[in-house]
């Protein structure tokens, strides 16, 4: 890939005014000097579905770029935008133009699909820029005293917590270790020197299975979890250290054991009777992808709607008000939710569902599974950020793939991730990311594994899940630790990946990385450019990422290499660092240490990072 | 560009069972055994929004290929799906997989958004499969003795036929030549010789403005044309002809003297003043693009649903009634249609005409003009084809263009189309047809120009034009002729477009192609491959563009080139032809005229074609 390009990427140096409907938003881009000159610039943006070109001037040079600024007029709630650049061609050969989109640089015209976007959606809160967030899934992360008093469960069978996790087989849900949210409080100090900001509980509601994702109502906390008052601890704790707790809800479906769904099932005239898909007799209801025990939600029902999100004690209201005080909810299966054969009513619920939220705490976040391309799905009017696979974890796995790893991989048939170069990564995590504008996609999940896929650890070579992990901290979007991760848990699929936290047996713990993620979360934090700045690639090739995080106020660089690299040389970068103090004044980062790099020898798997001069931006016109 | 990988196109020979939700749909796809063995084939489908996975059989080999087959569950209007190929890695690699999506095939995972689509939606009719479409102007076409006896209306600038045509000032929409419908009447006999099959005429409409797209009034031909007389003689002698004959609607605005505005501008009560987009205090209206003369319709008021599309004597009903009898609409600014800053009811007023349409005559036909990328809108459920230049206009005025051309293009402020190769124009034509189901891309409309452009002989190489004519006649979509083509007509934008037709001037003709289209046309005409045929690229190479239209009966293969070109065999094309008959069996066409290719010492600008043998395809299992 040619290094240094014209540049844009929707962040607050090149994006000013947006969010309001009518008013004109100024966009900036620059174009090195040595790719060439540009004797005009445009912003092309659709208004109404018709296409507008507005002529950019230049905003002045900088450091070897030439800014250029144009506005445009936010006609639509998502405005779409590219950069069309017309250079001088060889001599009687005219002019010829460049279109730079969310994919990158083309010599062609391009589908708008690709285009920058700029919405007047509600951005995900402050708090979530440079946030960490770490999840848990209650069953497996930690036991409080009171936890060994609780009977068990007719469901389920008892297990110890040493017993070993069945990735499959008929216990997989009924396996019961007995984790509660007491628990979850009494490790927040623990979570708290990783640097999480924000913990995740997979579902606290009372079910028939261990992932609970099966709720028997929506309106209590599980007993065997501690019940209300332990989730009000837990959160109140959580609060007190300045963390955020984000609970999970299945909008697409409940357990059969609802309380809805009982009464429905019961009685076709019931109210609950309109919340679920039920066939003319009542004999039959539609559920998730076929499975009995989860029948599905319907969102054409106004009762339901005024159930799960508008009413008062709504289930999305009842949880984000005191005294649970909930920051947000993960949506599960948003993609699914409100989808059944020829209706769709998927975005209007998801807008329906931000609306409450928001108006009961405006610095709420809201979520949504999609576990595939959420690209389409996300604008950010309904969920303000994906729980994804697609653009981020798929393409690491792949990059730092051990090739003999057979694991689940995402649901497919295929046997594991193949590996695939750097080059392929970038091209897939453009492609998987271009639909988002900038505040969706650093409002996206980062995981590097989830408790519904295999871990990193045995999908990737050694030393590569660290590397991933640094990748998720850096680029744009909101990195996840998922229990366990920190200690180098294994697992070839997602229910073999629920392990219990090796809290109190050293043995089971493979890799100590808790002071490597330490760092990294610091980093994160410390770093102006990753919580507010551009994003930049410079290289992608075969073993190799590089890229630049990039702010007023500092710039870091990243190189991370999954095999050992001699003789990359900064120039290579488009980076003429010669002599800069910056190179040896920030600490670089490989395989589970922090270390100066004085040279570009870099040992591999790697994630080397440097702290750079701020970019110096022209005063605007 | 490799060229032979796996194939796949949606056209019938791969496609089966397509159109009814909850049923199956069998795909096949198959794989040259140049290219290599896959070990598995998988067609990932998205159901309500989730990825399945369908593992495909082998079918057969025949002639080299390898096909296999799945079947999927038609669960949405739209299937999105893709075909996912596992071949074997290199030793102690794993295996690797390859995604064949609708923009081609791929290392890596690919966003939803150019994956292949089967729809339930009405597809286009059966007569418009081999058509080919010739667009009036009637201003400009042609005059009937009546015509000399009308008298000018008062907004107009009376001009002879020889009266040179203002592409810009004061008089460009003022100038009256007084074409007739009764004129193109007349010259029916011409189209069917050029082998015509829709006569698609811009508006008809009363205005004040040579264009028409001001109507005053949606319920009368214009007088001026004729009257609704004329227009009963018009369609009632095309169908004698078995042509079909498609008139042109602004469903984004009325003009500002249109019967309904009038009244709705006098009287802020009446039923009409809900048609429009009015300010509070009644001063102000919406209107296209800022012009006063074009006030914007409303959609959301139920009375103007009525009005025009939903009532008994609606404006689409009435005109597709007898005795009018018209097959179908081209819809104006069918993409702002419905769009209005934050709302959008665009797809939600398309299919409501196509409801309307359907009713009426099952067999009628509903384009949209949707200039720019049309792949959002148009899924066949609101406009089953697009009038757009995205995909096949632009790129093949940039390959095919002249550098030193400066002309309008498409409204955009580039001095004219930029040069680009062959690769380029493939790039660009598959990224901006890749959303569209088969059945779209082949209603929607090859424009080399039209009213609304710059003619492709004032943009293109001498001889390009014609080799963009065979292009625009072999390509899935359907062909227009812009009338003035076939006489090699000029013009450097579309107001300089609208030349009156030198019927009777021979000096004003520039080149005479109607031979060329009439050959063309009868090439459309008899081919299976290209009415129902498959279309699978060959090569895109700096002056060579090569592809084959496939079916069982025969195929097409056509190469094109923008210059002389030598040396090129058809081992390149990966097709062995070697001692085949149909290699001399078949007329080649080359700038003009058809001459037997007797080796591929091809002249250009060129298009040749020759007829092969049908595709062989497995008994299905």
């Amino acid at each position: 890939m040619t290094v240094l390009t014209p540049h844009h990427d929707g962040s607050a140096m090149y994006v000013q005014g947006e969010g309001l409907l009518g008013e004109r938003c100024t966009l900036r881009m620059r174009i090195p000097q040595s790719w060439g000159a540009a004797t005009r610039v445009w912003v092309r943006n659709v208004q109404d579905a018709e296409p507008r070109y507005d002529e950019a001037q230049v905003l002045g040079i900088t450091d070897g770029w030439v800014w250029w600024e144009a506005a445009i007029l936010a006609v639509n709630p998502v405005a779409l935008y590219r950069f069309v650049i017309e250079v001088a061609g060889e001599a009687g050969e005219g002019s010829s133009y460049w279109h730079l989109n969310n994919a990158g640089l083309h010599d062609r015209d391009t589908s708008d699909y690709n285009d920058f976007r700029v919405t007047t959606a509600r951005d995900a809160p402050e708090w979530s820029r440079d946030a960490v967030m770490y999840q848990v899934f209650p069953d497996r992360f930690a036991r409080s005293a009171k936890a060994a008093q609780r009977p068990t469960p007719e469901w389920a069978v008892a297990c110890d917590w040493q017993t070993p996790v069945h990735g499959s087989g008929p216990d997989v849900a009924r396996q019961f270790y007995g984790g509660d949210l007491d628990g979850v409080t009494e490790k927040l100090d623990e979570l708290a020197a990783l640097g999480v900001d924000i913990v995740y509980l997979t579902p606290f509601f009372p079910g028939r299975s261990n992932h609970r994702y099966d709720a028997s109502t929506f309106h209590s906390v599980d007993p065997l979890l501690g019940g209300d008052e332990a989730l009000i601890r837990l959160v109140t704790a959580a609060h007190a250290r300045g963390m955020k707790v984000m609970g999970d809800l299945t909008a697409n479906h409940t357990g059969d054991a609802h309380e809805w769904f009982t009464r429905a099932q019961a009685d076709p005239d019931s109210v609950e009777a309109s919340y679920f898909y039920f066939n003319e007799d009542h004999s039959e209801y539609e559920c998730w992808w076929g499975v009995k025990s989860l029948p599905k939600i319907n969102w054409g029902s106004d009762a339901l709607r005024e159930a799960f999100v508008t009413g008062e004690d709504s289930v999305v209201a009842h949880w984000l008000k005191a005294p649970f005080n909930l920051d947000g909810w993960r949506i599960d299966v948003g993609n699914m939710t409100g989808r059944l054969g020829a209706v769709d009513m998927n975005r209007e619920v998801a807008a329906l569902i931000q609306a409450r939220i928001l108006e009961l705490n405006p610095h709420a976040l809201l979520l949504g599974e999609e576990t595939s391309d959420a690209g389409a799905d996300v604008d950010g009017f309904g969920w303000q950020g994906a729980m994804t696979y697609s653009n981020f974890t798929r393409p690491m796995w792949q990059w730092l793939a051990d090739p003999s790893a057979r694991v689940d991989f995402f649901g497919t048939p295929l046997p594991g991730p193949n590996r695939v170069n750097a080059e392929v990564v970038l091209a897939t995590h453009r492609d998987l990311s271009s639909a988002f504008s900038w505040p969706v996609r650093n409002a996206t999940m980062n995981a590097l594994n989830t408790h519904d896929t295999a871990r990193a650890v045995s999908v990737m070579i050694p030393g590569g899940p660290i590397v991933a992990a640094a990748l998720s901290m850096l680029l744009p979007g909101i990195p996840v630790i998922f229990s366990g991760d920190e200690f180098g848990l294994e697992g070839d699929r997602g229910e073999s990946s629920r392990t219990p936290m090796p809290w109190n047996e050293p043995a089971r713990i493979v890799t100590d990385l808790r002071a490597a993620y330490a760092s990294l979360t610091t980093l994160r934090h410390e770093s102006p450019a990753v919580a507010e700045g551009g994003m930049r690639w410079l290289m992608a090739d075969g073993d190799v990422l590089a890229f630049v995080r990039e702010s007023p106020e500092e710039s870091l660089l990243v190189i991370a290499t999954r095999a050992d690299m001699v003789g990359l040389d900064f120039d290579d970068l488009g980076l003429d660092l010669a002599g800069s103090q910056a190179l040896n004044a920030a600490p670089a980062f490989a395989a589970g240490e922090f270390k100066v790099a004085q040279d570009l020898a870099l040992a591999g798997p790697g994630a080397y990072v440097w702290r750079l001069p701020g970019v110096s931006i022209p005063p605007s016109s």
